[in-house]
């Protein structure tokens, strides 16, 4: 395992994924490579595309679960360069593929790739860096990895189906929101944890690892579900409402709608059916979900899923990478306020 | 190599697709079971699609030339069968995502998947039957396999990309077209056998086999676009001018726009633009192929790739499955009249 011989010169006020990023900063350097190096295409709307969505946007959350995963019971190598990439790859084609289902026209307040490139084209980039995140997980010789990633590559597409199939139906039991989201996102989280332990030579470890990103994974969606109704404060300047208007059945809406008087519960029947939504309906929706405090609510449920992803670390050797694959949970929860 | 007994028994005077798949019977039974066992998901629309797209249509032709490659070189195998699967849900992947961005409502003369579940479940059922060809492949337990069929995933999206790209450009030099269908059909042909021979045992036959694939796939794909307008002669019932209303470019197009008049480059160069096509335009397209000679000349184009893909078949050991293969590819003319 190698020393983390970063972590003590970076400052503890600078944030959990700031310091995990520079301890990380050869290995991320090496996942940047590869995946300029496999978007590259003479296709010249290819490196466009991936530019555009890869390169420009996003934490490397994934790919930072991977490495940090991977040095916390062994060593991030090149194999678990490639995979991290990979893993990235195939989140990056899912949010291709997720612009053109939810008729989005922005992702991470910048314009959605389909808005510039069309549908047509984001649909076939998603389909070409799938593909790539495949070729990346053959360099990694493990066909054990690759089975973990095609079974979450197909968990994934399940979970956006059932998401589809969910839409403008208020009465969602919890329980089918909690599966579709461990599906679409957390399946993706554990892949990432469980195959870097196992790419990091830490196989004993790989099933608390993935426990640790299935319930990172919980964690992270119910937090963004609650952000995307302005979370417990208005932040200004934030986005707010696509789930909302795209009839996404979440969380805070359901814990709200339970909560709510009858015509309450009318409003909710009709707000989220797409034909009938009406001017003023995300401020009342955003209204309710405060004065019934499903917003805390939601959070509280956010918290029990960071608190099972930390005691899954329970059983790690106690490094550094563990203390900040720790405070990585908190992370999720402090983005609310 | 297993000994093909039913080959005397099937009348010389039925289809080379129905001796193959006579011939092949037992494995083709696996595959079938190996798709319809993958499909399986606890969510019904997934099974429901393909069931629609994969159950239902289709000559099996892309898994029967990763069998009968096979067989040729060695033995099919378990291995082959997921191989095989895997080809034809990687095919069938494509034709899902080919529904939406070419608004085609018909599919082998049927609806549409995406005509019946719309959009989002079409590309989102095409993610996991790709996710699940890659499943299929780590069952193979062979990284060389998952390596080219990976890479010829990419290879198709990158000709579908490029295809999309030369839309409504009637000048698209014949160069170009053959490079985009050998990326967008082709490859996925030559994957086939190519991963066929080695998962039967005969990867020094694999060059070979790749060889006879890719140009298998080519002379397919000319004669799949030629038969877009109606070939040689008028078939009758056939639907004809996809192609056309989609103003894609293809070798018949591209024959006859060169071979003719200023007055007739002026209509190909108005009617191939969907926002000036008019009522009649493809009845003179399709006698301006015709008159031209376009048609012969492009079948004459695919013959010669048919002639191409049987010569490759030269260095493989003499078999009745060598014939079979050989007479595959001339029944991709014999489709024309």
């Amino acid at each position: 395992m190698s020393t983390p011989a970063t972590a003590r010169e970076t400052s503890s006020r600078s944030s959990v994924v700031e310091r995990l990023s520079a301890m990380l900063e050869q290995d991320l350097a090496a996942v940047e490579t590869l995946l300029n190096a496999k978007a590259a295409s003479p296709v010249d709307i290819i490196p466009a595309m991936s530019e555009h969505i890869v390169s420009a946007g996003g934490k490397r959350l994934r790919p930072m679960i991977t490495l940090a995963a991977a040095q916390a019971v062994g060593t991030a190598n090149p194999s678990t360069h490639s995979l991290a990439a990979a893993v990235e790859f195939i989140h990056t084609a899912t949010l291709l593929h997720d612009d053109v289902i939810d008729e989005s026209d922005l992702r991470r307040g910048k314009p959605a790739a389909k808005s510039i490139w069309g549908n047509s084209a984001s649909i076939l980039v998603g389909d070409f860096l799938f593909a790539r995140a495949f070729t990346l997980m053959v360099e990694t010789g493990s066909l054990e990895i690759l089975d973990i990633l095609s079974n979450a590559s197909s968990v994934i597409a399940e979970g956006e189906v059932r998401q589809l199939a969910a839409q403008g139906k208020p009465d969602l039991p919890t329980e089918d929101y909690l599966a579709i989201i461990e599906a679409k996102t957390a399946a993706l989280f554990e892949a990432a944890a469980r195959a870097g332990a196992i790419s990091g030579g830490g196989s004993d470890h790989a099933a608390a690892l993935a426990s640790y990103g299935k319930n990172l994974g919980l964690a992270f969606q119910i937090v963004d579900d609650v952000l995307d109704y302005g979370g417990t404060t208005s932040v200004i300047g934030k986005v707010v409402g696509d789930d909302f208007r795209e009839g996404k059945i979440t969380l805070p809406v359901i814990i709200a709608r339970r909560r709510g008087r009858a015509e309450d519960q009318a409003f909710w029947a009709r707000a989220l059916d797409l034909d009938k939504q009406e001017e003023g309906d995300l401020a009342r929706a955003i209204h309710l979900i405060r004065t019934t405090g499903a917003a805390e609510a939601t959070i509280a449920e956010a918290e029990a899923y960071v608190g099972l992803a930390k005691s899954a670390l329970s059983s790690l050797p106690d490094t550094p990478w563990r203390a900040l694959l720790s405070e990585l949970a908190d992370f999720c929860i402090r983005r609310v306020s």
